[in-house]
């Protein structure tokens, strides 16, 4: 058993390829020890179904377009395994193991997904098979443990920073100004609206809402309307998560059985033109954020291609049932160290933003913004055709 | 007489503040005919309540910042003025004419601000006074007659462009996947959804619908459950003008009169999901399509520059009531002539995509695709501060 699969899971973000890129740039520098690399189609679907592509098969250009392409290039999926790994559909995954000699398997996601990564390490040695499960994480909600930040979340907070930035100078320029609220993504962790607030003083949005504090609408109300009142418009951003009584939306559910959100900026501008008249804009940033290409971090593009290198070298090593992750062991300059977390302890924990580093429920601290800083610095050059960015476009040839 | 003022007027785009720059820096090399550059503040209404600021006062790095800062640095307004030139608010903008000495008026803006400035051109003739009003063309729904194309338009065709290019490799990467519906804006004319088809077959919309067709509701579901039938998601691409039977949405008005769009992306999937039972996912671009510095088009910026030059010198040559166009004298290579149209021809009119450009009621042809090509060609190059776009923050200095 000398192969190695690739399984990318949940969300994507504007560098999930890129940590891809940097496994198999490694992978293939150890032709002794893995003779194919794999990827697995659809996340854990492709192993279940014993649906894998040969990645060796595509063009080296192609694999350098990996760096620019979002989505998840292998195809991904938000299922959620059983609890019980005597469960029959994890008899297919280690047939789907067996039948393609797989040694290796990475495993590249948030959250759940490194749940999903942590059930198949425990498989795997309780059937004592010679199988290394290594974790990448991802997620630009930033709200995974044991690591001091998540790929992903750097390029998905330039996003923000960038886009608030141009809106609020698109905002504040009318004679009669609006109440702008920017919906962003984020369920339980408001990192990346949190990150609007490392904006110079001209741009940075008046108030702030995360969904680690109780949301109280009367007081949010008065917000607004103290500043609109100051400033003659207003720029407000929100976590999609925030909770307030909602009028007229459905509930619904994605595959890891979790409320779909969005709709909150609508939401709340309804209440806003109904209880304070003011005129409201809401702009959800929506899908935009974890895809745009213009918006990669330098850093996040570096860490995530050293992430993906970091996991091959390891399983080589023989780690199993651990997930790569960050200490942050300087900031200035700002330097990160690669190391490994168990994946008991970084399975459905959840990072989220300390109170240390809020001045209070609408502002960040500097401790926060020192966090973010680093990571959205630098851009990346793009290889585009007519003024398109450039996209991955792959023959994904099935194993048989 | 010898002072000019700038109005910028109606919607910002990414580039309105470079046609300023362009008429700036032409301004500047005529001390002997030009005293003073002053900026109308929020578009007609300083020339109504004489609020005029000297821009000369600014620093030459914050009028080379103008490049990149998206809203109208000078503000801007939706008011329509009075149709009769009778109005006593006429009497107001020409006594802050004559008090500043104005001689040349610049009014930059789209359908509705041109109307200003043939007015303003009217007025002043009637009045024998001796000022010259040229328009700027803007408006990123490049509906403005009598010209090739607008400016701001090709830098928002390249931000959906770019934006739908990344969207669509995110939504084909789930097993189960959506009916995505993106509302991009065009109350008439559907020439920035249009953009979208330029993409490679890969990344490109499935489905376009632009206002310039009648919206047929029971032909656009089927058209969505053959798309999502066959591919297993579906990339639809609308503008926010086609008129199809609303739900809950209550009319708004902006200052010039229009209905306020939006939401009809969101109104499509309700029934999508009611009618097909499909998951879907609406994404409205809203502001940021218009404000995205990233997103700028090399071919837009050079042009805005080269417009605000070119309506400075016509004035200085004695024009007035007529607008800067743009003739394509070229296609390979493209090229265009800078030249003038009667302010009589533009105002009020509007330039929507002719059947010739489109395949089908879904589909565009090369027509449309030749037309726009070259105008989103070329990156620029963006000052950034720790992976901040920088903004230009202007001091201001009301004239006395």
């Amino acid at each position: 058993m000398k192969n190695m699969v690739y399984i990318q899971s949940g969300g994507p973000t504007s560098v999930i390829n890129t940590s891809l890129y940097g496994a198999i740039k490694e992978a293939k520098k150890h032709t002794d020890e893995i003779d194919h690399i794999y990827g697995s189609l659809n996340g854990i679907e492709g192993m279940i179904d014993d649906k894998l592509i040969d990645i060796g098969q595509e063009d080296e250009e192609q694999i350098e377009l990996l760096l620019q392409t979002p989505g998840s290039i292998l195809g991904t999926t938000r299922r959620k395994l059983p609890k019980d790994v005597h469960d029959p559909i994890y008899l297919k995954i280690v047939d789907t193991m067996k039948k393609h000699e797989i040694k290796y398997v990475f495993v590249n996601g948030g959250n759940d997904s490194m749940d999903t990564c942590y059930k198949l390490s425990l498989l795997t040695k309780e059937l004592n098979l010679d199988v290394r499960v290594v974790g990448v994480p991802k997620t630009i909600d930033n709200d995974l443990a044991c690591t001091d930040h998540s790929l992903g979340f750097p390029s998905a907070a330039k996003f923000v920073v960038n886009t608030v930035n141009a809106l609020s100078m698109d905002a504040c320029c009318f004679k009669v100004g609006k109440v702008h609220v920017v919906e962003i993504m984020g369920r339980n962790a408001g990192w990346l609206t949190a990150a609007s607030d490392l904006l110079p003083e001209q741009t940075r949005p008046h108030l702030i809402y995360i969904p680690e504090n109780k949301f109280d609408l009367e007081k949010f109300l008065v917000d607004v309307k103290k500043v609109y009142e100051t400033k003659g418009y207003a720029m407000v951003c929100i976590s999609e998560g925030i909770e307030f009584p909602r009028s007229n939306k459905n509930a619904r559910v994605d595959g890891f059985g979790h409320a779909q959100l969005g709709g909150a900026a609508a939401g709340l501008c309804e209440i806003i033109e109904e209880r304070l008249d003011l005129p409201t804009r809401a702009v959800e940033f929506s899908l935009t954020q974890r895809a745009c290409p213009m918006c990669i971090s330098k850093v996040d593009r570096e860490e995530a291609i050293k992430t993906g290198e970091t996991a091959v070298k390891a399983a080589l090593k023989g780690v199993t049932g651990q997930m790569v992750v960050f200490k942050r062991v300087s900031q200035t300059p700002y330097k990160i160290e690669y190391q490994l977390a168990d994946l008991s302890l970084v399975a459905n924990a959840e990072s989220v933003i300390k109170p240390s580093m809020m001045v209070d429920d609408t502002r960040m601290s500097d401790e926060l913004r020192d966090y973010i800083a680093p990571l959205i610095e630098g851009e990346v050059e793009l290889k585009t055709k007519n003024g398109i960015v450039t996209m991955a476009n792959w023959k994904k040839v099935l194993v048989k």
